[in-house]
C-alpha cells in the first residue's frame, strides 16, 4: 500500500522533492512506496503543465483538497503559508513535511510546534543539509567526541543574486510574506546545522543568547513586467554572535549580496581535540583535523560505508545538491511508516525560529537577547 | 511512440544509464520518450531482482533477444562483449550506445566502426565526460579560440582501488576479457577528452604519435570466495607522451594504484592566450586563466546559461557525477530520433582504440609509434 | 650620516626588526642608513648573547639609555611597557616605532597619541601586515573603487598554541601586563586592516559601533619551571560585530585555541562590484572577483610592478612573513628622514585601541558600544 | 678565521647567494664565518655598483683572480662558464659551489665530476630546492618508508615568461651557451628532486631509462635594444617519461610557456602506503596521505622541529623562496669546514646531466634511451 502524497508547491522545492520521491525506488528500494497524488498551487495553467512533469496524478488550487485526502502532506509554499495548511494536515492525522524556515513569525512557529506535539503523525521541518553525507559524517565524529569539547563555531551562507539592484522584487523580500530575509531563508540552515552539529552532537548545548545586526542594502526593487517598484522590507545580509549554554561561542553570517558566492554555505568548528570545515559548493568534501594531525585532511565522503553512500555510486563518483532531498525523503517516509519521531521536527523548526527572533530583536534593541526555551 | 530500450548490463553502468533514462521526463521534457523494455545478463536471480529496480519490463539471458526486438540497444557489458552484440544490433537497424572503451582489441573496434559506417542508425560510444557542464563549457571556450593556439596538455586519471593486493581478481584484470587495464578503462576517457578538447575544439589536430609505458605492480590476485589466485595480465598504471599533428604535445597518466585518489580525472591545457584546469572530483568547477588575467579564475559552472544547466537547479546548486549520463542519454536519444550522427561515435571510439594500441605497442617496442589514420 | 637605532626587546620582535634593518642595504638601497646602536632588555646574559647576533654595538638594561642617545627608538617590549618609554622618546625628539597593540590600556594609548601629536618626529605603530604586498595591492584596488561600495567584511586571526592546557603562563595572559589577550594581540591586526582596507581605501568610513564577546577557556596555567600556577586574566578567543559609519558591516574573530591554524589571518571583503579574499598562511596570494568575473581569480602578487616587489626576486619566487618587516622599516625610516607623517601612526594605534576597548565594554555590558571619536 | 668567498655572477643568483651569506650570522650562528671577498663579472660599471650592495670587498673582471685567492668559489655564471672556472678552482684546492645545471654539455659535466672526484675540497652542485623545509621533511618521511614502496612520480616545473613572443633573446635560449633550454634550467631541478626523493629516500633506485620530447614554440626572438633577431636553439617546453631500476615510473614536464604559472614546480609521489604532493608556489605546505588517512592532509611545515625551522620564526610565520639559499649555504659551508662530502655534489650534477642528455637523445631518436651509469 503506497502512501498518497499531496504537495503544496511545484516550482524549485516542488521539483526537488518530486525528483527525490521519483528516485527512491531505484536507490533506496526499502523506502516506503508513495503515489504522487495531488499537487497544489494557485496558477492553473502552470499546475496543469507541472503535474505530469513532476509525476502527480492530479492538481488542485485548494490546499484543503490535499491535507485530508492524502497520507503525507508536503508544504513547500511561501513562508506565510506554512502554518495554516500544516496545522490543518496534522489535525487530520496527515503527516507533514514543511520547508524551512518553519514559519514567517515566531507566533506561527509556536502554533505549528504545538500542533505537532499533539499530533499522532510526524511533523518534519525540512532542513535538508542535515542529509549531506559529509555533514552526517561530521555529526558522527562529533557525537563520538573526536573533536573534544567544542568551543568555537563559524557558520556562513553567502549568495549574490541580490547584489544586482535590478533583480526584481519577490515575496521573499516582503516581511509580511517571508518574515525575514536572508536570515530566515539562509540563516535558518545555519542555525539548524549549528544546533545539530555543535549543540547536539558536539555537546555544547542549546544556544543561550544571540546578538545580531541586519542590513537592507537595496531598499526597493522593480516588480517584474511593469513600472512598479516595491519596498524591500527584509534583510539583504546579517551577522550574529552566538553563546551556547555550555560556554562555546560562534558567529553567523548570511548574505545575498556577496559577489562570487553562489550557494556558499560553510562551517568551521573548533574543539579541544581538533577542527573541521565544510563548504556546500564542494559538498562531497570534509576537511578534518584530528588530534594527531598537523593540518586538515581533505576527505572525499563518497565511500561505501559513508552515510547514505550504500545507495549510490562507487567511491569518488560525487553526488550533487539534489541528493540531500533523496536522503531526507527516505528518512521522512520511514518515520511516517514506522511512527518514529520526526528528525528534524517542528520543534527543531521552532527552536531555529526562536534564534531568528532573538537576532531580529537584538538588532532592534542593540543588545544580546536570551533565547526562549521550553516546549 | 516511445523508443523501446534493450540494455545489456545491469550493474554499475546499468544503474547509471537506467537512472538517466528515468530522469529524462522530469528534467529534459523534450527528450524522446523511452520504454525500458528488456535488460540482459547472465545471472537469472540477479536479473530478476534488478529488472524491476531499474524499471525494465522484462529480462533475458540472451542478448540476441534484445538487439532486434528493440529500437535502441545499450551495450554496457564487459569489453570483450562489445563487438558482436553491437554489430548485430546495427545490422538489425537498432541504434547502439556502447560503453567505452569501444572494444577489447583494435581489430574488434575497427569492425565495429565499419559496421557503424554502414548502418542507418546512430552508433554511439559512451564517453560520458564530454557531458560534464564544465567540460562542455571548456569546449566552447576552446572552439572560440579563447586560449589561442594550444601547445600543451596534461591529462591524468587516478584511482586507488588496486593498491590493496588483496583486492580480488575480476574480468577487468584479464587481457582476454578487457584488452588492457587502466589504459583502456580510464585512459580511454583521457584520450577522448584530449581529442575532443585539444585536437578538435583547440585546433591541434589528430594525435600523430605516442610513446608509452605500462606497469603491472600486482601480478596475481585472489579470486573472490575461494583459494584460487589468477594472474593479472593487464596494466595497473601507465604513462604516455603525445604529439599532435599541429605541433602541440601532451602527457597522459592513468593509474589504479595512486593512494588518496578515488576518481580523479584531471586536465590542464595551455595555449598562447591562456590556460584551463579541471578535476572530476570537483566537477562543477573550471579553472580558467584568460589573456588579461593574472591567475586562474575558479568558475562554478552552474549558471542557467551554462551547458545543460537550464534543466537543473539555480546557480550554485551543484550537480554530481551521474548527471553526465542524463545529458549524454538526452543527446543520444535525440540523435536516434532525428537521425543526426552519433557524437561521440564508434569512429571516435576507434580513434581512441588506435591511440591505446599505439601506446601498448610503444611500450613493447620502446619507441614512439605513429597512430593509424583514415576510416 | 646613519641613524642610530635603539631597540627595546631582542626576542621575537627584536629579531624580526633587526633582521629587517640588516637587509635594507641590499634590497632597499635608497633606504636611510642605520647603525644598530643599542639593544635594551632586563636579562644581562641574554642581552650579551643577543646583541652581537642581532648586530647591535652595545646593550643596556635601562631603556632610558636608549631613548635620548639615539635617533630612532624601537619599542618592542611587552604592552605595559609601551607608553612610558615611547613618550619619553618622543619628548626627546627621538622618532619611535612601537609594536602593536599601541598600549595595554586605552588611557595609555590616548597619552601616547597625545605625545605623538605634540612631537616633531614620527610616531609609528607597527601594524606590519599593511606591508604584505597582497594587502597593499588590495588597498590600491579598493582605493580605485574596483570593488564598488563596500558592504561586508569578515576578518579572523586564528592560532592554536593555547589549546594545550599545559602551555605555560606568560605575560601575554595577564591583564595587568597585556591589557587584553588575543583581542589585543591578534585582533588589533584585524581592526587595523579593516580600518585600512575597508574604512579608508574602501570608503566605508570609521567603525561606528561594535558588539563583542570574549572567552577564557583555560583559566589558569603552569608557570614554566616550577609548581606554581597562575590565573589567566585575559581572553583566549573573541568574536565581534562591527558597524561602519557608511553603513557597511563586519565580523571579527580572533583565537589562540583553534586547532590546525598556526598563524591564519584571513580577510574577506564584499562590495557592490566584487569581492576579495586573503590569508596570511598563503601571503603571496590574493583572490579577487571583479565585476566581470564569474569567480575568484587567484593572483600571485609577486610581479615586478606589484607593491614592494621591485626590491626582490623574479615573479613567482615567493616572499615570506618576515619581508613585511623589511617593507615596514623602509617606510618608517623614510618617514624619519623626510619628516613625513607616520603611516600607520600612534593615532591609528589609538583608534584600534578604542575599538578594542569598545569590544571589551560590549562584552561586559551585553550591548553595542559606540566607539570614541576625535583626537 | 673567516672563509674568503669569491663569487662569479652578481645578478639573480649572485643576489640570492650573497643575501644568504649575509643572513647566516643572525639565523645560523654556528655556520662558518665568511668574508665576501671578491665578486667577478664582465661589466665593470655594473660590478662597481653591485659589489658594495652585495657586501663584497672588491670586484674583478677575471675569474682567475677568484679561484685561487679565496677559500670558496661560487660559480653562478651562465652554463657554458661552469666547467673551466670550477675545475680550475678545484685544482687549486678551492671549494666550489656551482649553480645548476652542472654544465652545458654532458662532456663538460663529466670533466667537472672527474675533477671533483680528485679534489680534496667539496664540489657542490646547487640544487637549492633540496633545502625547502617541506622537501626535506618529505625526504625524511620517504627515508622512513612511510609511503611504502614507491611506484609513481609526477614532476613538473612551469613558468610563462616565454609565452610572449616579444620577450627578448638571452643566453638561456642559445644551445652553445646554455646547452638546453627549459630542460636544463627547470627540468634539472625536477630530475634532481626525483633522484633525491624517489630514487634515494624512496628506494626506487637510479633512473634507468628515459623517453622525452622537446619543443621550441617561438623560433626566433628580438635582441634587446636593437633590430636584430636571433634564433632560439633550445627547447621552450619538454615532457619525459622515466623508468627507475626498481620498477617505479614517472613523468616530467618543464615549460616556460604555460600561462598563469610563474614558478610552479610541483611534485606528486605515490607509494604502496601513501602519497604526497608539493608545490613551490606554496612552499611552506606539504600534502600528505598516510596509510590510515582517507585523503591528503595539508601540513604547514613551519614547526620548530621541522627541518631548518629552529633558525627562524614561530609556527605559521611562513618562509619564502630565498630561505632555501640560506639553508643551502649553511650546509655547504659546513661541508667546507668539516670536509664532509658535498651533498648535492658534482656527481649528482653529472647524474642529472646524464638524464638530460638521455632525454635529448630520446627526442632525436624517437626511442627510450638508457642512462649512462658509473663514475
Amino acid at each position: 500500500m503506497a502512501l498518497d502524497v499531496g504537495m503544496l508547491g511545484y516550482r524549485f522545492m516542488g521539483r526537488a522533492h518530486a525528483n527525490a520521491l521519483a528516485r527512491l525506488p531505484m536507490f533506496v528500494p526499502d523506502a516506503p512506496a508513495v503515489d504522487r497524488a495531488v499537487v497544489v498551487g494557485r496558477d492553473e495553467a502552470a499546475l496543469a503543465e507541472a503535474a505530469p512533469e513532476l509525476g502527480f496524478d492530479r492538481w488542485s488550487t485548494d490546499w484543503r483538497d490535499a491535507v485530508e485526502a492524502v497520507d503525507v502532506f508536503y508544504n513547500l509554499g511561501p513562508n506565510f503559508l506554512h502554518a495554516e495548511p500544516s496545522i490543518a494536515a496534522l489535525e487530520a492525522d496527515t503527516a507533514v513535511l514543511c520547508e524551512k524556515p518553519l514559519a514567517h513569525t515566531l507566533e506561527a512557529a509556536e502554533a505549528m510546534a504545538d500542533a505537532a506535539a499533539s499530533a499522532s503523525v510526524p511533523a518534519w521541518c525540512a532542513f535538508n543539509y542535515r542529509f549531506v553525507p559529509a555533514i552526517r559524517y561530521a555529526h558522527r565524529l562529533l557525537s563520538n567526541g573526536e573533536l573534544g569539547e567544542i568551543r568555537e563555531v563559524r557558520a556562513r551562507y553567502l549568495q549574490d543574486w541580490l547584489v544586482d539592484p535590478t533583480e526584481p522584487w519577490s515575496w521573499r523580500l516582503d516581511e509580511e510574506l517571508a518574515g525575514t530575509g536572508v536570515l530566515g531563508d539562509l540563516g535558518s540552515h545555519l542555525i539548524d546545522l549549528v544546533r545539530f552539529l555543535v549543540g547536539d552532537a558536539g555537546g555544547a548545548g542549546p544556544i543561550e543568547r544571540a546578538s545580531g545586526q541586519l542590513r537592507t542594502f537595496v531598499e526597493e526593487r522593480p516588480v517584474e513586467g511593469g513600472d512598479e517598484r516595491r519596498p524591500v522590507t527584509v534583510d539583504d545580509a546579517c551577522t550574529a554572535q552566538l553563546a551556547f549554554e555550555g560556554g562555546a561561542m560562534g558567529t553567523l553570517e548570511a548574505s545575498r549580496t556577496s559577489p562570487g558566492h553562489k550557494n556558499d554555505l560553510s562551517l568551521s568548528i573548533h574543539g579541544t581535540e581538533g577542527s573541521l570545515r565544510f563548504s556546500l559548493e564542494r559538498l562531497n568534501e570534509l576537511e578534518l583535523k584530528r588530534a594527531d594531525d598537523r593540518g586538515y585532511e581533505t576527505i572525499l565522503v563518497t565511500d561505501e560505508d559513508d552515510p547514505y553512500l550504500e545507495h549510490w555510486w562507487p567511491p569518488g563518483h560525487v553526488l550533487g545538491w539534489e541528493h540531500t532531498f533523496v536522503h531526507e525523503n527516505a528518512a521522512f517516509l520511514a518515520a511516517v511508516e514506522t511512527g518514529e519521531p520526526a528528525d528534524p521536527s517542528f520543534a527543531d523548526g521552532r527552536a531555529v525560529q526562536r534564534a531568528i527572533a532573538a537576532i531580529v530583536e537584538s538588532d532592534e534593541r542593540g543588545e544580546w537577547v536570551t533565547l526562549e526555551r521550553g516546549d
